[in-house]
């Protein structure tokens, strides 16, 4: 992978709360080098590190740029992010696109992905001091995506180069029980099946016990899940035998009390 | 394709604006059924529809719910977003995966997209009345998304299951020039090159043309590039043929003035 993250460059942007919220996109997705390119209401803006939300380092550490070409001059792959096709000739990549190619950049050089304005985007000569435009593959009828949901998915696609799992707070999934454990489970409770009637008619059970068999192993069971359920069949199964019998009781009592007393 | 796009429960959601911002980004991808579980503040919240941005219709049309089991009682498949590992033994998955799942079900299942609240987060208990977790691999270090950004991380990895392409409002790219053309290119450049006696020492010619051909063949010029290169190298090379014959004439005039008169 190259060995840094893209830095992210916002052209000319408005709102202090958008720049925060841009900055705290980052940090979730581990990009911590931001460069404001004249920010509209000069810099720093106390609004803006509420809104980053534990990210304050990312603009603590912003760069203030008074051009774009200043504020790209140390970077070797720069793609503009615009919802707007340009006169421009460049490749056009999806986020995902865009993430593999700047993952696939040699470790030595640096990239950025550029961000216009909330309200006038990127001038099309912007654009073409850029190596390629990405555009989000977005519903035709709702295009506008906020500053800092552009800026994280991105984020998250170039995180997703190199760390495409859960991550590591979350325990590897127990092992699925064996096909073994499975069995006896299978076997518990067809026995007992068997037992209540419930295959009925007969000449079907072959056929029940396959579409018994297939619906449980679709929950994949642990091997305590397994246990608990050999546990769940033998309660039922169990407690059906206690009914019975207390039902037997009752009703010998009751035949015992309706007898004539003289056959007692 | 699943015919239908995930709806999106939001459980015991705290700020309206949070609600709105939600919704502008479930219609960024074509999401469009909000289920909302004891909105903290109660519905409607005036507050969320400027947040909304576009996609007031989401929450014009969004549905309360007093449980989760009555939010989710028609649905198939119902994933938990948390960043927060549980007890419940569930299968966990990335968004990517979370949407290849979802992509994969039977057209009459529908499924849903399962969110907490911006503080508390999920209860186990609701966690375990769903069919899979979903964690976004994040920073470690910065592990705390916000409600809306969450929200739009699944619903562009749901859109990028069947629409991975850029809008198509972008025209294709124009086609890159043939062989040919880049030949000509090529040898136009070469010619005047060595005219300009650029190529020195005259041995390390061929290695500087692959290499000059190389470094050009990269940007993929169109027909009309190679053409506008073409003209730029006729425009330098003309246009020293001009400056050297300016020069010649300029030395010319000085070179007559400086005789001796009787010479004229």
């Amino acid at each position: 992978m190259n060995a840094k993250p893209p830095c992210v460059i916002l052209d000319a942007p408005q709102l202090a709360e958008n720049i925060g919220a841009v900055a705290r996109a980052m940090a979730n997705f581990g990009l911590y080098e931001l460069r404001l390119v004249r920010p509209r209401d000069g810099w720093p803006q106390p609004r803006a590190w509420p809104a980053a939300a534990g990210a304050e380092s990312v603009l603590d550490t912003a760069r203030i740029f008074e051009t774009l070409p200043q504020a790209i001059a140390d970077l070797s792959f720069v793609l503009a992010t615009t919802a707007r096709p340009r006169e421009a000739v460049l490749p056009v990549f999806t986020p995902r696109e865009a993430a593999a190619r700047m993952a696939a950049l040699g470790p030595g050089s640096l990239c950025g992905l550029l961000f216009g304005g909330e309200r006038a985007g990127l001038e099309t000569a912007d654009v073409a001091l850029c190596q390629g435009i990405i555009t989000i593959p977005v519903n035709p009828a709702r295009r506008s995506l906020n500053l800092a949901q552009a800026v994280i998915i991105n984020a998250y696609e170039w995180r997703m180069t190199f760390d495409d799992r859960a991550p590591a707070n979350f325990p590897p999934p127990p092992p699925a029980a064996s096909g073994e454990a499975l069995m006896g489970l299978y076997e518990q409770l067809e026995a007992e099946l068997e037992t209540s009637g419930f295959f009925h008619p007969p000449e079907k059970k072959d056929a029940m016990v396959r579409n018994l068999r297939a619906a449980l192993g679709k929950a994949g069971f642990t091997d305590q899940e397994v246990r608990t359920f050999r546990g769940v069949v033998t309660a039922l199964s169990r407690g059906r035998g206690k009914v019975l019998a207390k039902l037997a009781a009752a009703r010998e009592a009751v035949a015992t009390a309706s007898r004539p007393s003289r056959e007692r």
